[in-house]
């Protein structure tokens, strides 16, 4: 945690201007008939979860770069989710990664109450072998063309479950890896009943009051072939599973040019929409910084969540984290900055004229109706989210704040430096 | 139709060299324990079918370049057609589109009669506008947000059920350009619920025995989205329709880089998979001809459907049909050329090595079971494709009997040449 | 033209926001640094040329649905382009194409005088055929095999610059759908032999104080291969041709996922950025309304304008148009929107805090660097454009003025209605 | 090394099949007016260079599953490559990357000899640390803001280019990760001046007879830009470098859909295709097995190699190389396999009949142009490839006897086993 007082002071510093820019705002909006104490209500009480392994420096194939104060266990990770939490108010929960966040649950309940957090989804991991671990997940895990194998997955994620019921968690994340390298070397169909008997077997240990998220990605760690390769399949899944299984969004999992906004729109509309892995990307699954790459797409997701909202859609309660690789910024200035673009995009959907969005949608106006989007998009919500995070005592400028504040220096005096060759997801 | 003798004549050119072929390919597969008879009738018995708009001049947003002897109407197009299976044997059918192809039922099963032709599924059209037509598709057809116009769309849609019971056919292939330009311009959810409305009425049309088809497509025309824009809205659809509901592949209508053959083989697990629109392409919908960019994709989709029809899979039985624009070369040849492509992956993926491939899989060996794909479609299987012709009185060469036969010249001096500026789909 | 009383009509109703707004934007920009004064000077003075064709409604390949008040001609085109500049006071120039706008040299003098307007670029079309053209364009045009095609082109892009001459132009923009769309088709070393010897004769005939810009372009109309089918090729173009000749970067031709704002920093680095057209994309050259679908990236591109001109770049004077194809809206609101989103992208990439964006840049702080460039992008700059307009005597909004000023219901009444089944590029 | 006797009784098994296949398709060529013998003779000649890392079992960032008898430093690696060669008489040479295949040059001239193989192009690294390295290439190597940094990658290049000296090579590959991940960490155009300045350094350094080969990709490790992006940027390098530079192609590092053949005629037809990384992908850099995705693709481009020679394009000698990453199969197996379908692509490409191409070209009969590669392509010159291997004393079935030589099993008793959680590239 960072000592209150460095937020305060350098919260200080802006503390006029930020007034002076709400009230404008404010005035503006008043204008357009919104009220701005209504919108920064809702962006105060919304929360996006991080993810345990976002707080270390990620890596490519060709290499993985650490930076200093790297987190050397889940106690650390925990402590630096503590304090983007402290610094943005916006990430109340943390999403575990098992088995590298494996801990009494004792002690990951102690934690977390001390921090402010809570558990959010648990994640599985059968894309990489551990070690002693019997069979290997070379040629798949929960698709295995072996028993043993998909066996000892499926424990795996029972493992998980049961993990996170000693910590409060209510949902389970299953991302695999398998799929194929060569034209012929799975037969799809037999991979995909290998898989769906197997994710039943998980669903089957699933509490009452948990759901199940399966996640889609076109490609990447296989390389022709991925057994849950789009939201179709996806949609399957979820489907033949039953009612508590739900699909997963991870923005960057699509194919070129694909219109994600309308696949988050369709699973809505049949009810299976589970949640979201917020980051972006420009080329494939680039894990890049949430906005960064094109924040009106990001928009475009929360304007189809709000109107979702807005209408009361059946079975719509979707789960939000952040998934992103943090190759050359320090991760907690990445998670802090994507935090509040997340927030950004949902203040900006928030103040969408939605009747006059629907009255140009049946006239079919679409020159108003993209207009309505777009004014809604080219305001500046700064001042809304600064006032937000002002007066849960947070920092209005998150970055800032942490520089001043030397934690980093503070935390790698404390963890020592790790060497970086090769790459890897831990 | 062409003189026999022309095609005789030409065959007679090449029949020896044919022989030898056949029987020292003949000898190759069976040391691989293949009959090349059996492969052969296989082939003989496949046939896939033609889209009387195939045989005119394609073309694009920026031009259309006619070439000489464009069929007029839809006799003229049955007569391309008719020598198209003359020569290749393969195009047993032809597949209408309304209302261009409207004529009276009689003249239409005598001319198909005559030609030894039967008809395919029917294809409506609700993405351009016809003269006198009271309501315009500018803003979408099965989707648009007035009921007058959606309900024009579904009584063509009915009409073409009509015409197509008059005539043989047993499905209805329905295609819709509907989307959007901008973001906003439609509410993704309530444009889908209409045009669920509207398909739930046509099927209510559809007569027992018929199946109903839908089409997903990426973009094109419209630009932002689309409403059935992948295989997973696809799917969708075919579900809350009912049985006699089914996906249809188009080749070219998939983002980049996605694995179309995986699509395939989760339509046939499910039992949704309808039939396909074979064509080729490199960037977007290019209706380029079926395996001139990809060969080994084309034989990939084979290999699954083969291999489908080999487990016996419930509810697989896919209508063939070949889509594409053709404007650089005369239709007629691009057309037999493209059938022949189609047999040729089939013919491949018939002599897939099925056991050993599946043994292959199982035991993880991904160098063996995608060298039996690689082996098989290198085999080299043109003599059984010519031979299966050369038996049915059809030509060893097709393109040079075409070339030999005069007949273009001939139709070109019956029908008046056509200018061609601007594209256009007719 | 609209009569000026109804544009002061429509601003009265919100000028007094207007002001307000300028000033709450010019007190926040103050703050760091800026002269709100100064940037609004910068934004007055740009302009971006409006195509001739942009005015009346595009089309896909499978159909036009074409509004009222369709232009019959270029001078009714002209009258558009006058109404566009009017209200936005942004678009002073437009750029016309033969053969289409081919009319009297004085008459289009005397009409653009009238208007406020001047000539931008010529454009040459030769890859759709005119009636009673003796050579076809079917097999391509400057890079056709055969001699008296090319030379039919070259002459015709000749005839460009004479017309171009006679009206103030001083550039001949060419863009060329020559291709292929088979494997084998053309010999690509040849016909890209034949393009160049070919477009070294109309460079030959360009006048000194002219520049030519020849512009790539991924695909279509040619499917599998296209001669200028990237920006390296263009590049190649430029050198080969000489100090006049230059690259024209159209925003939508490239291939998925292409970093344009780094192609365009290329371009400039060598001396050889022509300019632009710009528009939208999400999938191919979709032709949408600029900044509708990435706005970000459009900011991006400006960004590098305006980093090449901060640091004087050599050789740097790019041409700035417009080139859409308006399918769903009314292509003259398209069109003022669109000149007022380059006009948003070039105002927010003047307010980026350049020194600080240097220093972060040596200092690998890329956090900073990128925070910086969105702080500028989420500034809601429109205050600035409208009274940039309102001191133009221009509208403060101008889709609400053209709506208001009855100019559509006007023109089409003089222009008689036209029906619309087939695409084209008139 | 394997046995010679374990080849020639596996070849035994196979050596009148092939006798009586090489028979038929000498007829079969004979007909067409092309002599077996001399095809044979070509592709005999032929070789590829293998890379020393390709006999590693590679990974991707989310883990590496090692195979047996992992290769342990340079010496195991050439046993392998030595074995590669032997069987298939198809990769006589080998290419190192420095520095993790550092060793006395006497030590490797030694081994080399032994096992009848040379040095290839030298590989230098600055995509990742190395241990005790005093300057980091996360923020980038030959275009990194330091100075420092800059230098030490210019002399790790020199270095590679000494120790290739001492071992017979005459070309040095430059492959650098430097890129960004957000929109304004780097400035693009200093970013390149810093590269081509500290290119233009190594350039010094080479031998007169050597050449220096610049290898572009669009993406990964960075990803938002990468310096070398494409092969316009690879272009504008090589000709700022001067008459040794040339450009590499790697088959995976394009955009989606671009047409590479096309790329690689453009490079020849300027004089600077310097060489290529084979390999085949299907989403982004896959590195999959060359041929394995789409191999008439590989095909095409071969035919551009052919069409070149054919024509005697000057300065045409380019570098042949694998490059993939071998994550699920043998990776001995993968480049054997890999080596001979390149083999396999030449032999297609030189069959095809040139001066028929080049007359349907002239003529603009497209469909005979495809018809004349398509006839080519799927002409199945396995005994070409296969005879030309028996002669050489090679194996009929280099896999087959692989496997029966038990040479996996012996190394694997020799080499320890390896753990292989993280990817990495080494």
């Amino acid at each position: 945690m960072i000592k209150s007082s460095v937020i305060e002071e350098t919260n200080e510093t802006s503390i006029a201007a930020l007034r002076e820019d709400y009230d404008s705002l404010g005035q503006r909006l008043d204008r357009r008939g919104i009220s701005i104490d209504a919108i920064k209500a809702q962006v105060s009480d919304y929360g996006v979860a991080v993810p345990s392994w976002g707080v270390g420096t990620g890596g490519t194939r060709f290499a993985r770069f650490p930076g200093s104060g790297e987190p050397r266990h889940v106690f650390d990770k925990l402590d630096d989710c503590g304090v983007i939490h402290q610094l943005t108010g916006a990430t109340p929960s943390v999403s575990l990664h098992i088995p590298w966040d494996k801990a009494p649950a004792d002690d990951l309940n102690a934690k977390a109450e001390e921090l402010g957090l809570f558990f959010d989804a648990m994640n599985s991991n059968t894309f990489q072998d551990q070690p002693d671990q019997p069979q290997s997940y070379k040629f798949g895990s929960l698709s295995n063309t072996r028993d043993e194998t998909r066996t000892q997955a499926v424990e795996h994620n029972l493992e998980c479950i049961e993990i996170g019921k000693a910590i409060g968690s209510k949902a389970l994340t299953v991302w695999i890896g398998d799929g194929s390298n060569f034209p012929g070397q799975s037969n799809f169909t037999r991979q995909f009943e290998r898989y769906l008997e197997a994710m039943k077997r998980i669903y089957q240990g699933l509490p009452e009051d948990w759901r199940i998220f399966s996640e889609h990605k076109m490609y990447e760690p296989a390389f022709y072939s991925t057994v849950v390769q789009d939201w179709g399949t996806n949609f399957m899944i979820a489907q033949e599973l039953g009612p508590k299984a739900f699909c997963l969004v991870d923005l960057g999992h699509h194919a070129p040019n694909v219109n994600i906004e309308m696949i988050v729109a369709r699973l809505i509309q049949f009810g299976k929409l589970g949640g979201f892995h917020f980051n972006d990307s420009k080329y494939g699954d680039d894990d890049l910084d949430t906005g960064s790459i094109d924040p009106y797409r990001l928009f475009l997701v929360f304007n189809e969540l709000v109107d979702a909202s807005h209408r009361k859609a059946p079975n719509f309660n979707p789960a939000h984290m952040l998934d992103q690789s943090h190759n050359v910024t320090d991760p907690i200035e990445s998670l802090m900055v994507s935090a509040m673009e997340v927030q950004r995009a949902y203040a900006q959907a928030l103040i969408v004229d939605r009747p006059a969005l629907e009255a140009a949608q049946d006239g079919n106006d679409a020159m108003t109706a993209t207009t309505l989007l777009k004014q809604a998009f080219r305001t500046d919500v700064e001042p809304i989210l600064a006032m937000a995070r002002l007066e849960k005592g947070s920092a209005i400028d998150p970055v800032s704040a942490f520089r001043k504040s030397g934690y980093r220096a503070r935390v790698a005096a404390e963890r020592p430096a790790v060497s970086g060759a090769g790459g890897g997801i831990v």
